[in-house]
């Protein structure tokens, strides 16, 4: 495992700033790693990811094992190559895309059956087949293939996932070959404490290099969420960084950073740039509205992204009215750098013993 | 005149490499310049045009006079802050818009009646009205507004234009008061000889600091378009740059490059872009083609923009059979520097007296 050290350099309460060692560069964290399904982080290229200061990039197997093929990627060289992201990247494992795109997904102990939302296509997704498609891919971390149930889970369908999860892993663990990826194991258990417990404690027996704590933010009431984020966050081992799968809003990151959580990643702010919105230090912002037609500021004054170092907000709400792309790239530029400088601050504020006073003035929406 | 100089350094034939000066910076001709119609060029930000060594880009006034207004540009000081382009820009008058996408267009000496593609709204556009919103915006190079028949208009309406065009543009002219934009005159007269000559004529005897030739690359057949825009360019003063109006084609722009043409603007390279196209050195490429699945290399071997340098067919191939935006910018940036790189090496050949050597390996498409 000396190919991913993970160094803690400070803590503040139970968040941690901490460095992990990819193959391809060092990973910051707390950081946000912005989402490429397929590939591309969407309206977003390299180079204006590295420019936002992204360290790590996200892809999904479910996707690429799809389109373009996994053997497809390989053969030009692998993920890296495909999409030219010379930095770390990880792949998610494609079971939260069975399980929330796939009605028909039929589970067994064996895996899961589901159609392909690319063509109707029946697939067999098993763990040792979801970690062959990852290994083929070559991201430098990888996740084993989960159950993740919605929030209206019976305490009964919880408690299958949780199991299933958890033989999964033990299997993933089993085919994984490449030394030269890290293989996460996934929590799951809904809000459920005895469930969080039991997944925690299997997943942990089983032994990762990382543990990713999923089945959150799919649904349920915040309060339940933070519950169960900090009791599993307290239950994973301290020397091995925590990945929290799917969350995106500003202050749901910062209070998952209090709790000792350590990376994300969510589709939330390409998503929202999509619907013209735009993460400010005041709250989300209508890119639409007709107050910002004339409006010569920027974006959000304490921004350095592109788009607010060049544009007034009268000129994107132009772009974005017309549907003009540029209006997009730039909304999206700014939402994925508005999470990448929060998780950075977060963590400059932790490096300098400053972080109760920094969660204190963190957004709040 | 003074603020705009126009410089010929060398020549081959009809052919010349100069250099125009504006207040926002030299324009090295032959140039092509990219179309932001809408004050964006489709899917590029101002630091991709820069980057792929766009000297100049065309704005419309037709599209900024109703979204977003000009009054509310010049409020957010003027179209270069608007757009955050700091080169030269160039509005068209909305001339072609106003005949092309108002089917109900009712032309009378006065102007032209038409209603708004935006809102249905009825509109009275004057040569006065096209001239004052030109100068609200503050471009530096700005158009005459002109009557632009298509190709199956009937002599007499190709008459009727002619006449049109000129008396506008004397009234243009007459309005005309910003001493740091330059007002172009545009000759029309469709394929007809005397009717060019009279055109031509007429916009000389107003006087202009540059020529436009209009009405061609509408729809007629090559072979006449090349006849009247070879008799157009020479009818034209040799001191002052000339602007083919809506030319794209490699082949079309390197024939008007050798009758003296010095300006070319065109939607085509990013519209081919939206149909999946690319230009190469070896004529258009079908992007979405299967063949292209697992090919390594990139769009064209001999091309230097940042899709070319950084991302196999393949990729690309996936990213716009997916349609991902991603996709759309990488082919709209090398369309767009390809027909840069093409009008910067002729204007290399000439200037380096092998421009003759140039046209023989020059693109046949």
């Amino acid at each position: 495992m000396s190919l991913f050290d993970f160094m803690i350099a400070a803590g503040a309460g139970d968040a941690r700033a901490g460095v992990l060692v990819t193959p391809h560069g060092d990973i910051e964290t707390p950081c946000f790693m912005p989402v490429g399904t397929r590939a591309t982080v969407r309206t977003l290229s390299p180079r204006d990811l590295s420019g936002a200061g992204a360290q790590v990039v996200l892809a999904n197997a479910y996707h690429l094992f799809f389109r373009p093929g996994a053997d497809t990627v390989a053969g030009l060289g692998g993920l890296h190559a495909f999409m030219s992201w010379d930095g770390p990247l990880l792949t998610d494992s494609g079971g939260y895309q069975v399980f929330s795109l796939g009605a028909s997904a039929r589970v067994s102990s064996g895996g899961v059956e589901f159609k392909s939302v690319y063509d109707g296509s029946r697939h067999f997704f098993t763990p040792e087949l979801s970690v062959s498609v990852q290994e083929r891919l070559g991201a430098d971390i990888i996740m084993c293939l989960d159950q993740c149930p919605g929030a209206d889970a019976s305490p009964g369908e919880l408690r299958q996932a949780v199991g299933r999860t958890a033989d999964w892993a033990a299997r993933c663990r089993a085919r994984h070959r490449r030394q030269d990826q890290l293989l996460m194991g996934i929590v799951q258990g809904g809000t459920n404490e005895k469930l969080r417990r039991e997944s925690a404690q299997r997943t942990i027996e089983t032994g990762f290099g990382g543990y990713a704590i999923g089945g959150l933010s799919v649904g349920e009431e915040r309060s339940a969420m933070l519950e169960a984020l900090a009791l599993t966050a307290g239950l994973l081992p301290a020397d091995r960084p925590r990945y929290f799968m799917g969350l995106g809003d500003p202050a749901g990151i910062m209070a998952a950073i209090a709790a000792g959580v350590d990376m994300f990643d969510c589709v939330l702010p390409t998503r929202l740039a999509r619907h013209g919105t735009a993460f400010t230090s005041a709250g989300r912002l209508n890119m639409r509205g007709a107050a910002l037609a004339r409006q010569d500021g920027p974006i959000d004054a304490g921004c350095r992204c592109y788009a607010c170092r060049s544009f007034s907000r009268a000129y994107i709400r132009h772009l974005v009215t017309l549907k003009e792309i540029l209006g997009l790239h730039l909304l999206s530029l700014h939402n994925v750098t508005f999470l990448l400088d929060l998780t950075r601050k977060a963590r400059e504020a932790i490096m300098q013993g400053r972080f109760s006073d920094f969660m204190k003035s963190a957004p709040e929406f």
